[in-house]
Protein backbone atom coordinates (compact mmCIF):
# COMPACT_ATOMS: atom_id res chain seq x y z
CA UNK A 1 0.00 0.00 0.00
CA UNK A 2 1.36 3.37 -1.12
CA UNK A 3 1.47 5.71 2.29
CA UNK A 4 0.71 9.24 0.76
CA UNK A 5 -1.41 11.01 3.66
CA UNK A 6 -1.44 10.83 7.39
CA UNK A 7 -4.57 8.27 6.90
CA UNK A 8 -2.51 6.16 4.76
CA UNK A 9 0.51 6.08 7.54
CA UNK A 10 -1.91 5.88 10.23
CA UNK A 11 -3.56 2.94 8.48
CA UNK A 12 -0.09 1.26 8.00
CA UNK A 13 1.16 1.67 11.43
CA UNK A 14 -2.23 0.28 12.64
CA UNK A 15 -1.00 -2.74 10.41
CA UNK A 16 2.50 -2.82 12.23
CA UNK A 17 1.30 -3.29 15.80
CA UNK A 18 -1.96 -5.64 14.88
CA UNK A 19 0.33 -7.82 13.49
CA UNK A 20 2.67 -6.96 16.85
CA UNK A 21 -0.13 -8.02 19.25
CA UNK A 22 -1.05 -11.48 17.05
CA UNK A 23 2.97 -12.25 17.38
CA UNK A 24 2.65 -11.55 21.00
CA UNK A 25 -0.48 -13.70 21.85
CA UNK A 26 1.53 -16.35 20.14
CA UNK A 27 4.49 -16.04 22.01
CA UNK A 28 3.22 -15.68 25.89
CA UNK A 29 1.69 -18.92 26.42
CA UNK A 30 5.01 -20.21 25.73
CA UNK A 31 6.76 -17.42 28.03
CA UNK A 32 4.14 -17.96 30.71
CA UNK A 33 5.18 -21.92 30.43
CA UNK A 34 9.02 -21.36 30.87
CA UNK A 35 8.79 -18.87 33.87
CA UNK A 36 8.66 -20.97 37.24
CA UNK A 37 7.89 -17.67 39.35
CA UNK A 38 4.06 -17.72 40.26
CA UNK A 39 4.48 -13.88 39.93
CA UNK A 40 6.26 -13.65 36.27
CA UNK A 41 3.76 -16.70 35.59
CA UNK A 42 0.78 -14.84 36.22
CA UNK A 43 1.70 -11.73 34.59
CA UNK A 44 2.14 -13.44 31.73
CA UNK A 45 -0.91 -15.14 31.43
CA UNK A 46 -2.82 -12.06 32.55
CA UNK A 47 -0.79 -10.29 30.12
CA UNK A 48 -2.38 -13.02 27.66
CA UNK A 49 -5.85 -12.19 28.52
CA UNK A 50 -5.50 -8.38 27.96
CA UNK A 51 -3.66 -8.90 24.58
CA UNK A 52 -7.18 -10.76 22.98
CA UNK A 53 -8.58 -7.72 24.25
CA UNK A 54 -6.15 -5.22 22.95
CA UNK A 55 -6.86 -7.16 19.37
CA UNK A 56 -10.48 -6.69 19.62
CA UNK A 57 -9.92 -3.06 20.54
CA UNK A 58 -7.59 -2.52 17.67
CA UNK A 59 -10.18 -4.84 14.77
CA UNK A 60 -12.78 -2.04 16.22
CA UNK A 61 -10.54 0.60 14.88
CA UNK A 62 -9.88 -0.70 11.50
CA UNK A 63 -13.76 -0.75 11.54
CA UNK A 64 -14.16 2.53 12.46
CA UNK A 65 -11.54 3.45 9.62
CA UNK A 66 -13.75 1.39 6.69
CA UNK A 67 -10.49 -0.89 6.37
CA UNK A 68 -9.95 -4.88 6.65
CA UNK A 69 -8.00 -5.65 9.78
CA UNK A 70 -4.73 -7.00 8.44
CA UNK A 71 -0.99 -7.37 10.16
CA UNK A 72 1.62 -6.13 8.18
CA UNK A 73 4.75 -7.79 8.93
CA UNK A 74 6.90 -5.84 11.96
CA UNK A 75 10.29 -6.62 11.84
CA UNK A 76 11.39 -4.85 15.36
CA UNK A 77 8.63 -6.92 16.71
CA UNK A 78 10.43 -9.90 14.77
CA UNK A 79 13.67 -8.86 16.38
CA UNK A 80 12.47 -8.43 19.54
CA UNK A 81 10.57 -11.61 19.99
CA UNK A 82 13.69 -13.80 18.67
CA UNK A 83 15.73 -12.49 21.16
CA UNK A 84 12.93 -13.54 24.10
CA UNK A 85 13.77 -16.99 22.12
CA UNK A 86 16.91 -16.80 22.24
CA UNK A 87 17.19 -16.05 26.11
CA UNK A 88 14.22 -18.62 26.27
CA UNK A 89 16.30 -21.40 24.80
CA UNK A 90 20.32 -20.42 25.53
CA UNK A 91 20.29 -19.67 29.35
CA UNK A 92 20.66 -22.50 31.65
CA UNK A 93 19.73 -21.40 34.91
CA UNK A 94 16.48 -20.78 36.05
CA UNK A 95 16.61 -17.57 37.82
CA UNK A 96 19.06 -16.19 35.03
CA UNK A 97 16.34 -16.83 32.29
CA UNK A 98 14.10 -15.61 34.41
CA UNK A 99 15.39 -12.33 34.79
CA UNK A 100 16.49 -11.90 30.70
CA UNK A 101 12.40 -13.23 29.83
CA UNK A 102 11.31 -10.27 31.61
CA UNK A 103 13.59 -7.51 30.26
CA UNK A 104 12.49 -9.16 26.70
CA UNK A 105 9.08 -8.45 27.80
CA UNK A 106 9.72 -5.20 28.93
CA UNK A 107 11.13 -4.42 25.56
CA UNK A 108 8.07 -5.95 24.24
CA UNK A 109 6.18 -3.27 26.19
CA UNK A 110 8.41 -0.06 25.40
CA UNK A 111 7.91 -0.60 21.46
CA UNK A 112 4.27 -0.80 21.98
CA UNK A 113 4.05 1.83 24.34
CA UNK A 114 6.27 3.67 21.63
CA UNK A 115 3.74 2.77 18.94
CA UNK A 116 0.49 3.71 20.33
CA UNK A 117 1.70 7.07 21.63
CA UNK A 118 1.69 7.88 18.14
CA UNK A 119 -1.14 6.36 16.84
CA UNK A 120 -3.31 8.47 19.91
CA UNK A 121 -1.29 11.93 18.76
CA UNK A 122 -2.39 10.85 14.90
CA UNK A 123 -5.64 9.70 15.79
CA UNK A 124 -6.17 12.98 17.48
CA UNK A 125 -4.47 14.79 14.50
CA UNK A 126 -7.12 13.29 12.19
CA UNK A 127 -9.98 14.28 14.57
CA UNK A 128 -10.57 10.25 14.84
CA UNK A 129 -12.22 10.22 18.47
CA UNK A 130 -13.41 6.54 18.63
CA UNK A 131 -10.16 4.82 17.53
CA UNK A 132 -8.02 7.77 19.76
CA UNK A 133 -9.98 6.84 22.51
CA UNK A 134 -9.47 2.46 21.95
CA UNK A 135 -5.93 2.98 21.70
CA UNK A 136 -5.69 4.86 24.90
CA UNK A 137 -7.43 1.87 26.59
CA UNK A 138 -4.09 -0.19 25.04
CA UNK A 139 -1.49 2.61 25.78
CA UNK A 140 -2.61 2.21 29.32
CA UNK A 141 -2.88 -1.20 29.62
CA UNK A 142 0.92 -1.53 28.47
CA UNK A 143 2.15 0.88 30.75
CA UNK A 144 0.50 -1.08 33.38
CA UNK A 145 2.24 -4.23 32.39
CA UNK A 146 5.48 -2.62 32.22
CA UNK A 147 4.90 -1.26 35.65
CA UNK A 148 3.68 -4.59 36.68
CA UNK A 149 7.17 -6.55 35.43
CA UNK A 150 9.31 -3.71 37.16
CA UNK A 151 8.02 -4.55 40.59
CA UNK A 152 8.32 -8.35 40.11
CA UNK A 153 12.29 -7.58 38.91
CA UNK A 154 12.86 -5.39 41.67
CA UNK A 155 10.59 -7.41 44.28
CA UNK A 156 11.55 -10.78 43.11
CA UNK A 157 13.30 -11.95 39.65
CA UNK A 158 16.50 -9.72 40.11
CA UNK A 159 17.17 -10.56 43.62
CA UNK A 160 17.06 -14.48 43.13
CA UNK A 161 19.10 -14.41 40.30
CA UNK A 162 22.72 -15.92 41.02
CA UNK A 163 25.41 -13.25 40.79
CA UNK B 1 29.71 -16.94 25.08
CA UNK B 2 27.32 -19.00 27.02
CA UNK B 3 25.11 -17.24 29.92
CA UNK B 4 25.26 -18.29 33.41
CA UNK B 5 25.14 -15.81 35.64
CA UNK B 6 23.57 -12.34 36.30
CA UNK B 7 26.98 -11.25 35.38
CA UNK B 8 27.44 -12.77 32.17
CA UNK B 9 23.51 -11.78 31.19
CA UNK B 10 24.24 -7.68 32.30
CA UNK B 11 27.89 -8.31 29.77
CA UNK B 12 25.51 -10.19 26.89
CA UNK B 13 22.68 -6.97 27.56
CA UNK B 14 25.51 -4.69 27.28
CA UNK B 15 26.87 -5.73 24.10
CA UNK B 16 23.25 -6.04 22.84
CA UNK B 17 22.94 -2.27 23.28
CA UNK B 18 26.58 -1.20 22.36
CA UNK B 19 25.91 -2.56 19.02
CA UNK B 20 22.45 -0.93 18.61
CA UNK B 21 24.18 2.79 19.65
CA UNK B 22 27.04 2.17 16.92
CA UNK B 23 23.65 1.37 14.37
CA UNK B 24 21.85 4.14 15.72
CA UNK B 25 25.06 6.42 15.02
CA UNK B 26 25.31 5.34 11.69
CA UNK B 27 21.93 5.54 10.81
CA UNK B 28 21.75 9.42 12.14
CA UNK B 29 23.25 11.55 9.76
CA UNK B 30 20.90 10.02 6.92
CA UNK B 31 17.92 10.84 9.17
CA UNK B 32 19.44 14.19 10.10
CA UNK B 33 20.18 14.31 5.91
CA UNK B 34 16.31 13.49 5.23
CA UNK B 35 14.41 15.32 7.63
CA UNK B 36 13.49 19.35 6.10
CA UNK B 37 11.77 20.12 9.45
CA UNK B 38 14.66 22.86 11.30
CA UNK B 39 12.96 21.26 14.67
CA UNK B 40 13.60 17.53 13.75
CA UNK B 41 16.86 18.14 11.76
CA UNK B 42 18.71 19.48 14.78
CA UNK B 43 17.05 17.03 17.34
CA UNK B 44 18.63 14.39 14.93
CA UNK B 45 22.31 16.03 14.86
CA UNK B 46 22.14 16.63 18.41
CA UNK B 47 20.88 13.32 19.08
CA UNK B 48 23.91 11.72 17.13
CA UNK B 49 26.39 13.84 19.11
CA UNK B 50 24.89 12.34 22.22
CA UNK B 51 25.25 9.30 21.16
CA UNK B 52 28.89 9.28 20.32
CA UNK B 53 28.77 10.15 24.18
CA UNK B 54 27.05 7.40 25.08
CA UNK B 55 29.04 5.21 23.15
CA UNK B 56 31.97 6.31 25.23
CA UNK B 57 30.03 5.72 28.63
CA UNK B 58 29.48 2.57 27.43
CA UNK B 59 32.90 1.99 26.29
CA UNK B 60 34.01 2.77 30.28
CA UNK B 61 30.83 0.41 31.49
CA UNK B 62 33.06 -2.26 29.27
CA UNK B 63 36.57 -1.24 31.33
CA UNK B 64 34.46 -1.57 34.45
CA UNK B 65 33.93 -5.20 33.68
CA UNK B 66 37.51 -5.89 32.39
CA UNK B 67 35.27 -6.86 29.49
CA UNK B 68 36.74 -5.93 25.64
CA UNK B 69 33.95 -3.68 24.58
CA UNK B 70 32.60 -4.94 21.86
CA UNK B 71 28.91 -5.69 19.93
CA UNK B 72 26.55 -8.84 19.36
CA UNK B 73 24.26 -8.21 16.89
CA UNK B 74 20.53 -7.01 18.28
CA UNK B 75 18.14 -7.98 15.94
CA UNK B 76 15.75 -6.07 18.09
CA UNK B 77 17.65 -3.02 16.69
CA UNK B 78 18.06 -4.08 12.94
CA UNK B 79 14.15 -4.57 12.80
CA UNK B 80 13.53 -1.04 14.40
CA UNK B 81 15.88 0.57 11.82
CA UNK B 82 14.91 -1.34 8.88
CA UNK B 83 11.06 -0.14 9.23
CA UNK B 84 12.74 3.18 9.88
CA UNK B 85 14.71 3.36 6.31
CA UNK B 86 11.37 1.58 4.90
CA UNK B 87 9.60 5.18 5.67
CA UNK B 88 12.90 7.07 4.67
CA UNK B 89 12.46 5.49 0.97
CA UNK B 90 8.88 4.29 0.74
CA UNK B 91 6.95 7.61 1.68
CA UNK B 92 6.41 10.34 -0.93
CA UNK B 93 5.19 13.21 0.59
CA UNK B 94 7.69 15.01 3.08
CA UNK B 95 5.05 15.99 5.90
CA UNK B 96 4.05 12.46 6.31
CA UNK B 97 7.40 10.75 5.63
CA UNK B 98 8.91 13.61 8.73
CA UNK B 99 6.14 12.23 11.22
CA UNK B 100 7.25 8.75 9.94
CA UNK B 101 10.54 9.53 10.78
CA UNK B 102 9.81 11.16 14.07
CA UNK B 103 7.60 8.01 15.12
CA UNK B 104 10.42 5.43 13.82
CA UNK B 105 12.77 7.98 15.76
CA UNK B 106 10.51 7.16 19.13
CA UNK B 107 10.70 3.35 18.92
CA UNK B 108 14.40 3.51 19.04
CA UNK B 109 14.69 5.66 22.15
CA UNK B 110 12.05 3.29 23.95
CA UNK B 111 14.06 0.44 22.82
CA UNK B 112 17.05 1.61 24.69
CA UNK B 113 14.68 3.36 27.50
CA UNK B 114 13.74 -0.31 27.99
CA UNK B 115 17.25 -1.80 28.02
CA UNK B 116 19.10 1.13 30.14
CA UNK B 117 16.34 0.73 32.93
CA UNK B 118 17.03 -3.13 32.72
CA UNK B 119 20.78 -2.63 32.77
CA UNK B 120 20.78 -0.25 35.49
CA UNK B 121 18.34 -2.74 38.00
CA UNK B 122 20.93 -5.47 36.92
CA UNK B 123 24.25 -3.03 37.87
CA UNK B 124 22.06 -2.15 41.06
CA UNK B 125 21.93 -5.82 42.03
CA UNK B 126 25.62 -6.63 40.88
CA UNK B 127 26.71 -3.78 43.06
CA UNK B 128 28.70 -2.30 39.86
CA UNK B 129 27.96 1.73 41.44
CA UNK B 130 30.42 3.00 38.67
CA UNK B 131 28.59 1.07 35.35
CA UNK B 132 25.03 2.05 37.21
CA UNK B 133 25.95 5.80 37.10
CA UNK B 134 26.89 5.81 33.64
CA UNK B 135 24.00 3.61 32.07
CA UNK B 136 21.74 6.42 34.23
CA UNK B 137 23.21 9.36 32.26
CA UNK B 138 22.56 7.28 29.33
CA UNK B 139 18.96 6.76 30.04
CA UNK B 140 18.22 10.31 31.54
CA UNK B 141 19.34 11.63 27.86
CA UNK B 142 17.46 8.78 25.95
CA UNK B 143 14.28 9.44 27.83
CA UNK B 144 14.63 13.59 27.08
CA UNK B 145 15.39 13.05 23.30
CA UNK B 146 11.60 10.65 23.26
CA UNK B 147 10.18 14.02 25.12
CA UNK B 148 11.85 16.33 22.66
CA UNK B 149 10.51 14.28 19.81
CA UNK B 150 7.14 14.21 21.19
CA UNK B 151 7.27 17.91 21.79
CA UNK B 152 8.36 18.75 18.09
CA UNK B 153 5.71 15.97 17.06
CA UNK B 154 2.93 17.72 18.64
CA UNK B 155 3.86 21.72 18.11
CA UNK B 156 5.28 20.94 14.43
CA UNK B 157 5.37 17.79 12.25
CA UNK B 158 2.06 16.09 13.18
CA UNK B 159 0.46 19.97 12.85
CA UNK B 160 1.76 19.93 9.39
CA UNK B 161 1.12 16.54 7.81
CA UNK B 162 -1.04 16.42 5.12
CA UNK B 163 -4.33 14.65 6.56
Amino acid sequence: MPVKSMEDLFIHTLKDIYYAEKQILKNLPKMAKQAKSPELKQAFEKHREETEGQIERLEKVFETCEVAARGVRCEAMDGILAEAKDVMEEVEDESVREAGMLAAAQTVEHYEISRYGTLIAWAQRLGMKEAQSLLQQNLDEEKRTDQLLTKIAEQSINQKAKA
